[in-house]
C-alpha cells in the first residue's frame, strides 16, 4: 500500500458539509441573558449575512464559492494524508495509522481553511474590515492572509502578554498587512478603562474579544467581526478536512476507519475532520470511535457543564448551549495556546452529551513527550496542540500491541510545531 | 490551466541527475595544497564509499535506492509546483511565474533530499555517527532528522553565536535526538584552544566544519563528516527538484521555460532545481536563461576569483576549484544565513565562467521588501535565503510588463520563513 495519498485538485470538495441536520437532537438556539433568542437581524450586526445564513442553516450541503476553492487550492489543498508506518513499528502495534497533515500550509494549520471562507463572504458584502483576536497568533495570522487576498483590512487584538513575549507570529501578522494591537489597547472603551486600571494589564482572550466586538458594534457598519472556531459556520468550513479524508482513504484502498481522533480547543479541527464520518454513516452503519482530546487543565469536555454560557470572559457575546467551565475560568498558560478556551462548539457538545464522541484529557508534559515520539518517528514536529491527538493515538495503539484486531485509526495534524518550539526543549 | 501541479508518488523520480558529464568542461579534481589530487582513500575518511563513488561518478543517472525514495515519499515529495499568478497580477506582468515550493518538508527547507541520502549510506556502511557544522540550523535540523530515521547519531557543531541568540533551530535538532554543542566547544582540540584564548567566543562556520572534521578525523572511523552543500554528491540529491518540476510542468501543459532562477549559499537548491533543466537541453537546444542570485554582501559568484581555495577557514580541507571571496572572508551577519558562504559549488563555478549561468547580486533591503510582496500576494513568508530568488524573478517579471512576448518564469520557493521572522519585522 501507498503510505501517501495522492493531492490532486480534485480531492478538494466541492461542498462544505453541514453537520446540524444530522445531530441526534436540534441545535439550542442562541439566547440573550433574558431567555430569548438572538435575532437574525442582531447576528447580522456582527456577521456578513451569508455568514448568519450558514450559522443557522439547516442544509446538509453547502456549494463552496470557485473563487474560495481556488484559493484553497493555490494554498496548498487538498493536503496530504499520510500513513505513520513508522510510528505503528515504533509502537509495535497492529494498528494502521493514519494522519490528515494540514501544517502543509502556509500559516502552518488548519485555521486558514475558514479564513479563507470567512473573508472571502466579508469581501462580497463590501464590508471593509474584520475585526478579531488571538492568543498565540495562530488564527490571527490566518485571518491577515486571507483578509490581504481579498482586499480586505484585517484588525487584530492580541493577547498583550503573548503579544511582548511571542513576537514571531505578529511579525506574520504584519508581513500579511494586517493591524495588530495589544490587548487591552487604546482603541476601545474596554481597553482604555483596564488600561487605566492597570498600564500594564497583561491581557486576555476573553478580553480581546470583547475588544474585537466593540470595534465591530462602532464601526458603523464598515467592520465585521470574525471568529476562529465553536460557531457553526467556522465548523462547517473546516469540514473540507474529512471529506478530502474520505477520498483519500477510498484511494488507498482503506474501506473501514475504527477510531477518528483530534484535539479540540473551541472544536473546530476536531469537528473538521470528524464530522463528515459522523454525518456520513461511514462503515455502514458501524460508526468508528470517535476520540475528542483536550488538556486536563482545560476539562471543558470531561468536567465541564453543559448549560448556556457567554463566549467571551466579559459576557458580550450571546449565550451558547454547550460543554463549559464557566467564562469567567482563566485557563492556565500552557503551551498548547490553542487549547485554552473555557467552553466547546454546541454542535460538539450535543454529541459528547449523546456518547457520539468520547472525550479525553491529558496532561501537558505527557502529551509534549508524544509529540517528540511523533517527531522522531514521522519527521514531523507536531504543535502542541496537535500533540495532544498524538498522545491519544499512542494510547489507543498501544491496546493493539499484539491483538489480533487490525484496527484503522485516523487523526487531525492540525499544524506543525515550528512556531512553537520552545514547548518542546529540555529546559521547560 | 490549473494553478497547481498534482502531487502523486510517480512524479518523484527513480534516479538522480549527475551534472558531471555534461558540463562544458571537465571538473578540476580536489587537490592538496602540494596541487597532487586527493585520494579516494582519503576521501573515504570523510565520507562513506557509496557517497565517495557518487562524488567522482561520471554517470549521468544514479539509481534512487528504494529505501531513500520511500522516506522522500513520507516526508512529503513530491513537492508541489504551483502557479504565482496573484504575483503575476500584482506585478502586471505578462509573464507566466511558476515556483517549485520545499517549504512543505518537516524542517521547511530543501535540505532534507541530501540529507535523507547521505544518513541512508552513512547507516548502510555501518557508520556510527555523522558530525557536521551547521550556522542557523537549516542543514543541522535535516540532517537531525534524517539521522533519526535511519538509526545513525548525529553531531551538530552549531556557531556558538547562533546556539545561543537562535535556539528554536537548536530545539528543533535536539527534538530529533542529535547531540548539538556550541563551537568552539570543548569537544575538540581545535575548540578548546579558541576557548581558551576567549571562553566567550561567537564561533564562525569555518570554525565549526573543522571541529565536525577533526570529530571525524579522530574518531577511528566510527564516524563521517556531513556536508550540506558545495559537493557534487550533495548537488546530485537534490536534482529530485527539477527532475520532478520537468514532470509537473508537462503536466500542467507548459512546454517551454524562459527563465529558470534560484538562489546561491553553496549552490545545492540553485543546482536541485536547474541541472537537470542544463543537462536536458530544454526547450530543444535554445536553453533558459539560468540566473543565480546571492546577496550583495557575499559576492562569490558576482565579485570572487575563479581559483583553488579551502572549503572551511581553517584550511583542514581539500582546495576545491571554485568562484571564492577567499576562505578567510567572514561574511558579515545577515538574516540568510544560508547564504553566508565564501565559496560556490565547483560545478556552478564552471557553469558561471561558461556563461551558462548568470549571477547577479541583491541588496538585503531589496530582498526582503520582495519577500514581503510574495507573502502578501501568495501567502507563503519565503526564508530569507528564497527571497532572494524572489527579488530576481520579481525584477525579471517586471520587464514584461505590457511586452507581447509572455515568457514563463521557474524558481525555486527553498524554504519558508517561520523559523526566520525577525528578518521581516519593522523594527530591523
Amino acid at each position: 500500500m501507498e503510505l501517501r495519498s495522492t493531492q490532486t485538485p480534485d480531492i478538494l470538495p466541492s461542498y462544505w458539509y453541514n453537520i446540524v441536520p444530522d445531530l441526534p437532537e436540534p441545535l439550542p438556539p442562541m439566547i440573550h441573558p433574558s431567555g430569548e433568542p438572538v435575532k437574525r437581524s442582531e447576528l447580522e450586526v456582527l456577521f456578513p449575512r451569508s455568514l448568519v445564513d450558514q450559522e443557522i442553516s439547516t442544509q446538509s450541503r453547502i456549494p463552496i464559492p470557485e473563487a474560495v476553492r481556488e484559493t484553497l487550492l493555490m494554498l496548498g489543498r487538498p493536503t496530504p494524508l499520510i500513513r505513520a508506518r513508522r510510528l505503528e513499528e515504533a509502537l509495535k502495534t497492529n494498528a494502521r495509522i493514519f494522519f490528515k497533515y494540514e501544517g502543509v500550509l502556509p500559516t502552518g494549520s488548519h485555521k486558514i481553511n475558514t479564513a479563507v471562507a470567512q473573508a472571502y463572504y466579508n469581501a462580497v458584502e463590501s464590508v471593509e474590515r474584520v475585526s478579531t483576536e488571538t492568543g498565540a497568533g495562530q488564527w490571527g495570522s490566518a485571518l491577515s492572509l486571507a483578509g490581504n487576498i481579498y482586499g480586505l483590512k484585517v484588525r487584530v487584538f492580541m493577547v498583550r502578554a503573548s503579544y511582548l513575549q511571542k513576537p514571531y507570529r505578529r511579525i506574520l501578522m504584519e508581513a500579511y498587512g494586517a493591524e495588530v494591537y495589544p490587548s487591552p489597547s487604546t482603541k476601545t472603551n474596554t481597553g482604555r478603562k483596564l488600561l487605566a486600571e492597570n498600564p500594564d494589564h497583561p491581557g486576555s482572550l476573553g478580553i480581546a474579544i470583547s475588544e474585537a466586538i466593540e470595534d465591530v458594534v462602532l464601526s458603523g457598519g464598515r467592520a465585521k467581526y470574525s471568529l476562529g472556531s465553536v460557531l457553526n459556520h467556522v465548523l462547517l468550513h473546516q469540514s473540507v478536512i474529512g471529506l478530502e479524508a474520505i477520498k483519500q482513504l477510498e484511494l488507498l484502498g482503506v474501506e473501514r476507519v475504527d477510531y477518528v481522533i483530534g484535539c479540540v480547543g473551541g472544536g473546530s479541527n476536531f469537528a473538521g475532520l470528524s464530522y463528515p464520518f459522523i454525518g456520513y454513516n461511514y462503515n455502514n452503519g458501524e460508526p468508528p470511535v470517535f476520540i475528542a482530546v483536550e488538556p486536563e487543565t482545560v476539562p471543558s469536555m470531561t468536567r465541564g457543564e453543559y448549560r448556556y454560557d457567554y463566549g467571551d470572559t466579559a459576557g458580550l457575546t450571546p449565550l451558547l448551549k454547550m460543554y463549559t467551565l464557566g467564562h469567567d475560568y482563566i485557563p492556565p498558560p500552557i503551551y498548547a495556546g490553542g487549547l485554552r478556551y473555557h467552553g466547546v462548539a454546541p454542535s460538539l457538545s450535543i454529541l459528547v452529551k449523546n456518547n457520539i464522541v468520547k472525550p479525553v484529557a491529558y496532561p501537558q508534559d505527557e502529551v509534549l513527550e508524544a509529540g517528540l515520539v511523533f517527531a522522531r518517528t514521522q519527521g514531523i514536529l507536531p504543535a502542541p496542540e496537535s500533540s495532544h491527538a498524538v498522545k491519544a493515538v499512542i494510547d489507543v495503539a498501544l491496546k493493539y500491541r499484539g491483538a489480533s484486531e487490525k484496527p484503522t485509526i485516523l487523526f487531525n495534524l492540525s499544524g506543525h510545531g515550528l512556531l512553537d518550539l520552545s514547548a518542546y526543549t529540555r529546559n521547560h
